[in-house]
């Protein structure tokens, strides 16, 4: 489980005074990138050599709306990890409150920039991803 | 069923020469705000009475990515309508080639901004919007 | 000169009720690749020739608000071009009122995408963007 | 002279695979608000009490493109401060490098938010930031 600490900015709100919708989206990938960078995986190196990471689907749930100038966490589960597909489990919680103001899920695949096809990455290029997975999933309660 | 039309611009796509995946987002809002506005129902004025329309859940696949400049369709179709919720289909297709890129589903519930809870509105002021709702869920097939 | 109309849209407002002032940046951009393509300059085939165009300066100074739904005009002048660079002025009116609510100035240049230099392009295929400017410069009292 | 430590984040590139150009001005409000928190200015408290404090005007060069997954740093300074008027000089820098890669400039006016005039705000409640201010314009040397 990683937690990405996050101040909510100005330019996230919307004219409800909350943080607009489709902004929770942005926070999902820098609590995602901080993940896989703590398994040692930079996406900028990965498109150097020719794969990239894109969504291919989201689902979030909007509890609560974060506020300006709130600090928020965004806990981050990897529930499922293969050579192909990474599933992350997220919650974003409003740290002075400790309330759960989004639950989120999105699918990645590892993708050719070539081709666009499915790249299935060698096993030891995601050894620390599959521990932390297993972990995660032994956790995860959602 | 609403078509919105709609042109993708540089500022929307992100460092894979495709349209970031939380932008579309802001699409499917367009749509809505459109297709609620032929059911002549304002949003802005809606505000002024103290009604807000938030988004309390997304559901988003990606099957293909939309590039700058593509010309580009989202069609909408109201499934669901109560006094309460709205549930939203939509497809989005590239113009050129008719590939369908995202289908999503959105869900929005009307809530009073004084207290944050449900507002159940009188069923004369959606009576349109029941009506195209009715025609829409007989004539979806996603 | 070239007029682009645009509605505002919900995700491009804050807090204030009103159009985040980073927003206006992409109104500008609209605008501005619009008058491009009226000169028969496709940015997306100039990038496949390698030729990209990023902006080196922006001067935005804001009058009043555009606010949701509102419909507005930017009215787009080039006031100079040359090889090398283009600098355009921008006019964002409310239609409702005629307000002007913005002004602003982008300067561009025509960059190599292989070595990020300047590039000097051919003046046959800047031609009609030439002419336009021509006519500009003649007509605008900014 | 304030320091705002940030990484370049995926959703703020553009195609070509850099940061869009108008997302710096996310930065630098970044920047501003941590400024005047540091001087006891809470924005959103200000908020509460019927001010607010819109930009009025922008000016940025762009030097050299911020890449995905950078480190950069946003100097902030005050080189203007007074009643009702806020001038802030910025310059953001690649941490590796050192390469200065935007300078920008923004003013922006305390607002009353119930008719938009202009605020002039008691000395007491800006004396922090007149102070660090006045420091700022003897060291600044843009």
């Amino acid at each position: 489980m990683y937690e990405l600490k996050r101040r909510v900015r100005f330019y996230e709100t919307d004219g409800m005074r909350v943080v607009y919708h489709g902004n929770y989206l942005n926070w999902l990938e820098e609590a995602r990138v901080e993940y896989l960078r703590t398994a040692h995986i930079v996406l900028d190196d990965w498109m150097d050599m020719g794969i990239v990471f894109p969504i291919v689907e989201v689902h979030v749930k909007y509890l609560q709306s974060a506020r300006y100038d709130d600090d928020v966490t965004v806990r981050t589960w990897l529930t499922h990890a293969d050579r192909a597909k990474l599933v992350f489990q997220y919650e974003i919680v409003r740290d002075a409150t400790g309330e759960v103001l989004v639950k989120a899920e999105t699918t990645g695949t590892f993708t050719r920039m070539d081709n666009g096809r499915i790249a299935r990455v060698p096993k030891e290029q995601i050894a620390e991803l599959l521990r932390m997975s297993a972990e995660d999933q032994a956790n995860y309660h959602g």
